[in-house]
């Protein structure tokens, strides 16, 4: 199976020029790949300013252009993509990536650990934690700061989550190098699809660091970004490796947790 | 509060020798510490051959020579101390930590994950995850493979620990760097006391990884050792520091916990 992200630097507010770029990418006639993921906010970029441009540049899942666009590609190049975009559903607005297919829309996300200012414009997903089913394979998404509470990778691996499709937008270099500890305490993959480049509105400037990755579930770097480039990388895995949660004869890392001991 | 480790490479079974060395080196008249760490069976070494060699070299906490030469150390020091070392309880052997200071013996703690060949001399520990407040400090105590659960910090962490003394054997060198990722996702100081050196008997051969660090809340490594050699390190902290547990104006790791969405 071949996973793999598109690192890029979205300009804010230009939806077009974003998808446009995305479309190009994707439908190189060179780029084999089963499942893509793209950052957090790919669409719109994500210094927002005002609940109303939240409004404004949110859409429908699966209803919105860029669902639709996206669902377009995959059906035309056969893969799966995770991306992340501001959602509106009736009078709410919520960080969420969606998830589609060669046949169409499958799932989406909402995220539920907010970070910073998304609190004034966003609300708190109110999906469960499920990993999705991508042909044969189990694929769990977060977005961004929900790697800091180690409850929710862990709860989608609990789940039979295989590889986590994780948008990111960080701001700060921590989870380049925590996604190996999540990678290895849970046993699975992780593609960390983040973006890069700065983005000064209002009273707020943000650099994203870039430095996207996929980690094997034995925490091995299969593939890195530098912290300032658009880069596709993609790469052969074998899902099933995550299945196997023997780290040797004697322990299992789900059946040695203790439960009973935990809060 | 001066929190430190002694890294050093205790001598299989040769307990007068270890205890000896341990406390030469923490009675030095220059050393200044509030809480010391030691490693994980830090009085006899790690690889045990037979359930008959454990039950040998196993005492009772605070009964035994080990903890009562501790107790003396604490004493003369006027520093607590939590050291690793395998326990005899009635007919049950356990991994265990005791924590010591100059008033005398305060508390234990038994492994709950049991590592490799452990779990076939070593009983589960029955103990619960709690702080112990030394002072006015709020110490949790883990061993070693316990870090791979990241339930087990967290719980501490939830019941308001400070620091984190994690004595351990490490085979592998993940934790130095996921201890990073511990630090910050609950926002708290660990002083990671390993052992170095090479243990080659029966069938099984270990070599150790040194490399002990200290990680502040916000993931600095505050001193760490090289992979090979004997060191004592101690830092300054202000435990308080682990006590805030906002990362910004609008979140908060204690706080932005969704439970209800967490298996």
């Amino acid at each position: 199976m071949k996973i793999g992200y598109f690192q890029f630097n979205p300009v804010f507010g230009a939806k077009y020029t974003n998808i446009k770029k995305v479309s190009q990418k994707l439908q190189d006639k060179m780029l084999n790949c089963d499942l893509m993921v793209l950052p957090e906010f790919f669409n719109t970029g994500y210094n927002f300013i005002s609940k109303k441009e939240v409004q404004n540049l949110s859409e429908k899942i699966p209803e919105g252009e860029t669902t639709q666009a996206l669902m377009s590609i995959a059906k035309n190049k056969n893969m799966f993509i995770v991306a992340g975009l501001p959602e509106k559903e009736k009078n709410y607005c919520f960080n969420s990536a969606c998830i589609v297919g060669p046949d169409g829309f499958i799932a989406k996300y909402q995220k539920i650990h907010l970070f910073f200012r998304e609190k004034l414009f966003f609300t708190t997903g109110k999906i469960k934690l499920n990993p999705i089913d991508i042909k044969k394979t189990k694929v769990g998404v977060l977005i961004c700061f929900d790697w800091i509470f180690p409850e929710a990778m862990r709860t989608l691996a609990l789940k039979g989550a295989q590889i986590i499709a994780h948008p990111t937008n960080l701001v700060l270099s921590f989870y380049q190098s925590a996604s190996i500890t999540r990678a290895i305490e849970n046993r699975l993959f992780i593609v960390l699809a983040n973006r890069w480049g700065y983005e000064n509105r209002g009273k707020n400037s943000f650099s994203f660091t870039g430095k996207s990755q996929i980690v094997s579930p034995f925490g091995e770097i299969l593939a890195c970004s530098p912290s300032a480039k658009d880069e596709i990388k993609i790469v052969n895995i074998d899902p099933s490796k995550a299945n196997d949660k023997n780290i040797n004869k004697y322990n299992n890392l789900f059946k040695d947790r203790k439960p009973k001991f935990y809060v």
